[in-house]
């Protein structure tokens, strides 16, 4: 067995999930959590899921709901907040459906969760992006862990490295391409040199922009992450309604283009720091920065006190990369949990 | 206070560290622990240096030695070793000059240390090249931690995030750029069209590459790495003698020219599997690949089952980044200790 998984074996005991959402993100935590049992064992951790709720339907079972590779769940009619109040989970997993407009209906099952003395683990950033410090006091004080490492750039260490890798230090400024359908449209435009419409077309026929790509390009999704990442890891008392937000819909004639004529690339990035600023907007990055990242990739620049900068880059969507942070994030909880 | 920050809140305790070394790193630690005394309180971290040893000279004080600022320490003459056995530490940090010879004679240290059921937190790459299964049985033995984050990358995220973002994950594959020395000389030949010899005379000149750069233009720095990374996050058993080496020295004529034609960069790629590969040597990286990175940076992208790729980047060397690196080690053994 590896030393450093040797090292990690603090985390304890049984954890019984309840999966709220079951779309793509949903069923790959259902998948990895049964596929790498092997992993979470190592680390003592022993996670069944035992509730599986979507809109109106729901699935429960004490003893642990194996992954249906063919024949699909026994699902019987109920509500999503029922199950939340009736599964006795240890762990609610938030993968429902996104709204930024006020965090609901995934914000009441975080609260109602809470209330319930349940550890909380969230894919959904609306609750966060409405109602960072409720939620942060609300489990505070029920002694529940609330862990959101999938809800920036999936499973690009973010959120968590604060925890760990900047232990001692002091973040002091976070700046990062935190939306792949916005750099894939600027990433088509930049090397077909075609205009907005166009690339945004391209990139729903591939799979990277959904049918109403608002949220995307308009910044607001962005937003949403640089007021988790703020929150978490720069002291701010953020909302939604406190970022200075401006999309790509309106850009320039040209302007990527021109940008690529002084050898940079525009990009939307996002940034926050602990004097003010906190926005999103398209930028000018010098081509071969960190940050400079094509596709539908993700990058988050942390600058600290003590090692200056430092880039992680990667996937930052998808069931995959999603699920991988929604389960290093279960492992943290069932330590905590342990420890209680 | 910063949520994140507070549910960090577990260490606990005072922590005696004993500074093997005191050099750019063993002074930039010491700084660190005194200049970062609120986050590591935030944290539940008391620690202070109460020994420090360098060669033939020691300074030990059990309430702690502050860091001076001008007038220097009061040294005494002594040994290194005596200081370990007499200093009734919590944990070691090594910090001597590395050997990758032999790894000496850091790895008599880190043994004395573990047989005293001291934690060690490692600076130094060469005990962990030659014995890193030894010494993490000893340390297993005795019950104690055995860090080294600062060993591969400096800052960068990378041995430890096998502990926390990739927990529940496996890590299938490790590259990297590891070694800052040899990646600044093959910049400047891509960008100045240079030769080697007078590329790494400007390296020198500017303070990245040491009188004897020997170790790094031969590979064997950036091989010791890879071997930690393959020990820790690969289940590999290996020691620097495993790894296939090819170094810079001999590149092929108008190489890094021609590696531009083609749209590539020639980098010094350092990288491990579960299969068997272990090696560093020369190769062609596309441009815009994230480990494309310019200057002394360091890069390391981890192929995980789940979460597919991701890359870190940063600085992998100086006195601030590898401090970080230690601190957050330090965050870590305070925790376990406190736990026992």
């Amino acid at each position: 067995m590896a030393p450093v998984v040797d090292a990690g074996a603090e985390a304890s005991g049984r954890l019984d999930v309840l999966l709220a959402g079951y779309g793509t993100v949903g069923q790959a935590v259902h998948r990895a959590l049964e596929e790498h049992r092997g992993e979470l064992t190592a680390r003592g951790v022993d996670a069944r899921v035992t509730a599986i709720a979507r809109r109106e339907r729901t699935a429960i079972d004490a003893d642990g709901i194996a992954y249906p590779e063919a024949n699909g769940l026994a699902w019987e009619p109920g509500e999503l907040m029922d199950a939340i109040w009736e599964a006795e989970a240890d762990v609610l997993v938030e993968a429902t459906p996104t709204d930024l407009v006020d965090g609901q209906p995934a914000l009441g099952h975080v609260r109602t969760a809470l209330h319930n003395d349940m550890g909380v683990v969230l894919a959904n950033k609306g609750p966060l992006a409405h109602a960072y410090h409720e939620l942060e006091d609300r489990a505070r004080e029920a002694g529940v862990p609330l862990r959101f490492e999938a809800t920036v750039g999936a499973c690009i260490p973010a959120v968590n490295a604060a925890r760990h890798a900047f232990a001692g230090d002091r973040v002091q400024r976070v700046e990062g391409i935190l939306n792949g359908t916005t750099n894939f449209v600027l990433t088509r435009m930049s090397e077909e040199g075609s205009e907005l419409e166009q690339a945004l077309r391209e990139t729903q026929a591939l799979g990277y922009a959904e049918a109403d790509p608002s949220a995307d390009l308009e910044g607001l999704d962005a937003a949403a992450k640089i007021v988790i990442l703020a929150n978490a890891l720069l002291d701010r008392e953020l909302t939604l309604e406190d970022v200075d937000v401006e999309g790509i819909r309106d850009l320039p004639r040209n302007a990527v283009e021109l940008a690529g004529q002084h050898g940079k690339r525009l990009k939307l990035v996002a940034e926050a720091d602990r004097e003010g600023t906190v926005r999103v907007g398209p930028s000018m990055v010098p081509k071969g920065d960190p940050l400079d990242v094509p596709g539908a990739l993700n990058a988050v620049r942390f600058t600290t006190e003590l090692a200056g900068s430092r880039t992680h880059t990667g996937a930052g969507a998808g069931g995959g990369p999603t699920a991988a942070a929604i389960v290093s994030d279960l492992v943290e909880v069932a330590r905590e949990l342990g420890e209680r």
